[in-house]
């Protein structure tokens, strides 16, 4: 099969578009901004979803469901918030159509609502405005919950899986007795996203602090996981906000403590979304198509029969049902691939499109030397094993496996974090496609809206295992006591 | 603790209400006709997800997610189909809102959409139009393709999980080569939710076909499941559609057959909803509460220690312990309840409440003895049990309530059909609630409306394993071959 992958050193965004389309991920529908997520796509976004519900629950949240709709003057209670979303909201005004008498179907003005309602951008307003009737006493909290639902922001510009209008996400809403818990659920959720981001999804991100520009629109403090992508450009992987009493002021939630004494309640909200797909994709990748670790693979191993003749391909099988049922018995998903349809070759390229970190091939001279060729997608590395032991060899190879795609990828990100101590310097490193920028900053708004509208890079986060040094920032020349993390970003 | 559940005899609507709410199911949003499903509500339906989602798999099915939002043009395309969600349709007008400079949040007029977007109340025009661009040969085909997701049909009148404005449901959407594939598709799915609600949800039903009247918009023929509530009322269950090549029309679908011909291709679609929670709650439950069989219970066995001293207490769990991870280790689903913040009558009141099908109360007696005294939910019976060997007691007797609960189910049910030959013997039995009355009808749509109208009760179904029988109609007198199922329904 021609695959036609553009290179990623040729065109790195339409490299990335090439593999989500060819590999069967996702495509653009007929909604504007709106993707279809085809079978393959989300057969991984369910093992993503399948570990971190598995972790919510291990940290001691439930799953709920709150409506889809919020009334409009939900918005207007959290004055940040609504000032972060009212301008990229799906409005619902009118509640039914019409056939006008000629045949077509038009918006029923006799059906408009008394009040909008918003498709949630995020549920913070609603799931608040519930909590109110749930929270009482001490004895309420912590409440500690989280939703599995799609949300809808109006984006003009839309990527798939990177920035979509409608897009599938997690989000946990919790409330606490102090401000202490809920900083300590903050970090804690943040802590999870990381731990998934490293070792299942073989990213490597910082866990860092926005800076208040930054911010989600009614936090206090957001802390977030960058990662970065084989292009030099960071991706912000994850978010964890302590919301303080904003929420619980704007929605009037009040809990009696222990002292009998009336308080507002302290929350946090955390997130991440179908965007992980696309760093999963970006960075791994290559010209061949996607790469992905072993514990997100929906198939981890493929066996591919190359016979001549049906004795050979039924001598071939009875091989592979035997081991196929090991390796299922030993959790390894694999999948035989015997279809009279498809040479070899176009199989081959078809799974390495898809990622799939194993391939094995077994021929006729294979089954008569007791040996299998085995490929991994990696590395593109063969090699010739024998086929005894091989259910002990191939979960091992792809614990291996998971280690290498994450060991590259470290490597990839410690080779472009750079210290920029000029704006010359920072400005010459943006242009190498540097990836993250360490660099001292004045701590003003000011001066990183200006670094942003001069060169398009960000302050990603300020990252937690920072150390302290004086300095000078890059911009302005006055004093810094740390160095923060800029990048362009998707 | 206080139930304050209606007695169902005194006022069954009541009655199911109070259980939805006081077992935190769920409830009311400040939306109107939208639902909050709370966590306890929620970890059942996630056990729904769970064992479906493997039976989809298992007949071949993959998940995928399609667009939120429809164009308005895609429901004109299938005449029938947007004559039946017209009327009900949530339409998204406008992309923004604005702050109107005195402080008060609206919709910006400037954004208003070119083509209106309908929030999907089902989603075979978003799906059939994106199915164009994936067939084209015959190989691509059967594409067998399921979808988790939310949908919204406006609805005046709600009730908790039976009727809700957004709900939650699965829908499958199913294309293939030749009509008897598709009917062939059709049947298979009527047969895993049937499996399904009566081996899992322990509620007998009826399959069968539906009268024209009671298609869904763009079939050809509607499938369903119909169950039998305690008052006598029925309830549709799932339904499973072969929509023939309605919708391949609509969206210009065609494929090459083997025979090098355009043909377009043949459709099915089939889903069951949060609803499933409605039917589950009233099947089973009395007046001191939910009653769950245990395969979908989130919480199997609840143990409650008795004690005075901590040193009581110490001994209680040391036994609970192990007992705990015995029974975990089989797959049971264990909580031992040791707060010391409520007695033990109130939890004994709260997992009654709550459904949980068996409770195990431990004392320093019962230490003594080598005993624990078990209490079964569905019957409310206690005993008196040996310590020894609960570990294989326990999941045996977890099977025989489950059998029990359908048996008793199955019972009523039979207890609850029951032939008319006349027209006020018909409606003699519909005010005595006598369930589903088998009558026979002259099969004109006519008569059905009518019957409706004077009487609320509907044609749940055609039985499929109906036996021919003639007969006069019941309401006309014309002549008919076979009796058909009459109830009214929720």
């Amino acid at each position: 099969m021609s695959k036609g992958i553009t290179s990623k050193n040729e065109d790195y965004s339409q490299w990335y578009n090439d593999i989500v389309i060819k590999a069967d991920l996702a495509e653009h529908s007929s909604v504007k901004g709106c993707m279809v997520i085809k079978p393959y796509g989300y057969s991984i976004w369910e093992k993503i979803q399948a570990v971190l519900d598995q972790k919510f629950k291990d940290t001691g949240h439930s799953n709920a469901y709150f409506p889809l709709f919020i009334p409009k003057s939900y918005f207007s209670k959290e004055a940040s918030h609504v000032d972060g979303f009212a301008t990229e909201c799906a409005v619902v005004t009118h509640y039914r159509l019409k056939n006008d008498g000629n045949g077509n179907i038009v918006v029923d003005e006799t059906a408009k609502l008394e009040e909008e309602l918003i498709v949630r951008p995020t549920s913070e307003t609603i799931i608040w405005n519930t909590y109110k009737g749930w929270i009482q006493s001490y004895r309420d909290l912590p409440l500690l919950i989280n939703q599995w639902a799609n949300v809808v922001r109006w984006e003009m510009r839309t990527r798939l899986f990177l920035r979509t209008t409608e897009f599938l996400w997690q989000e946990g809403h919790t409330a606490h007795a102090t401000a202490d818990e809920a900083i300590e659920e903050t970090r804690k959720m943040l802590d999870v996203y990381a731990d998934f981001a490293e070792n299942w999804m073989a990213v490597p991100v910082v866990k860092g602090v926005k800076t208040p520009n930054e911010r989600f629109a009614g936090a206090l403090d957001t802390y977030c996981i960058e990662a970065l992508m084989q292009d030099g450009k960071a991706l912000q992987a994850g978010t964890s906000h302590f919301l303080g009493q904003n929420f619980a002021k704007a929605f009037d939630v009040k809990f009696t403590s222990k002292e009998g004494k009336q308080e507002h309640v302290w929350a946090t909200s955390w997130g991440v979304s179908t965007r992980l797909m696309g760093a999963l994709i970006m960075a791994h990748s290559d010209d061949a198509g996607l790469v992905l670790p072993p514990k997100l693979a929906p198939i981890q191993v493929v066996i591919v029969p190359i016979y001549k003749t049906d004795e050979e391909l039924k001598n071939i099988t009875s091989f592979v049902d035997e081991l196929v049922a090991k390796l299922k018995r030993l959790g390894v998903s694999v999948k035989y691939d015997d279809r009279d349809s498809q040479r070899p070759g176009f199989k081959f390229a078809e799974y390495e499109l898809k990622g799939v970190p194993v391939r094995l091939a077994i021929g006729a001279r294979d089954m008569e030397n007791g040996t299998v060729e085995l490929a991994r997608r990696d590395t593109r590395e063969k090699q010739t094993v024998t086929q005894d032991g091989l259910e002990i060899f191939i979960p091992q190879l792809l614990e291996d496996i998971q280690q290498n795609i994450f060991s590259k990828a470290l490597n990839f990100r410690q080779d472009h974090i750079t210290e920029a101590n000029s704006y010359d310097e920072f400005k010459e490193l943006l242009d190498g496609k540097a990836g993250f920028i360490s660099a001292h900053w004045d701590g003003t708004p000011e001066t990183e809206q200006k670094i942003k509208e001069e060169t398009k890079a960000t302050i990603r986060c300020i990252p937690l295992e920072n150390k302290l040094e004086d300095g000078v920032c890059i911009y302005s020349g006055k004093p810094s006591t740390q160095r923060v993390l800029f990048a362009r970003a998707y």
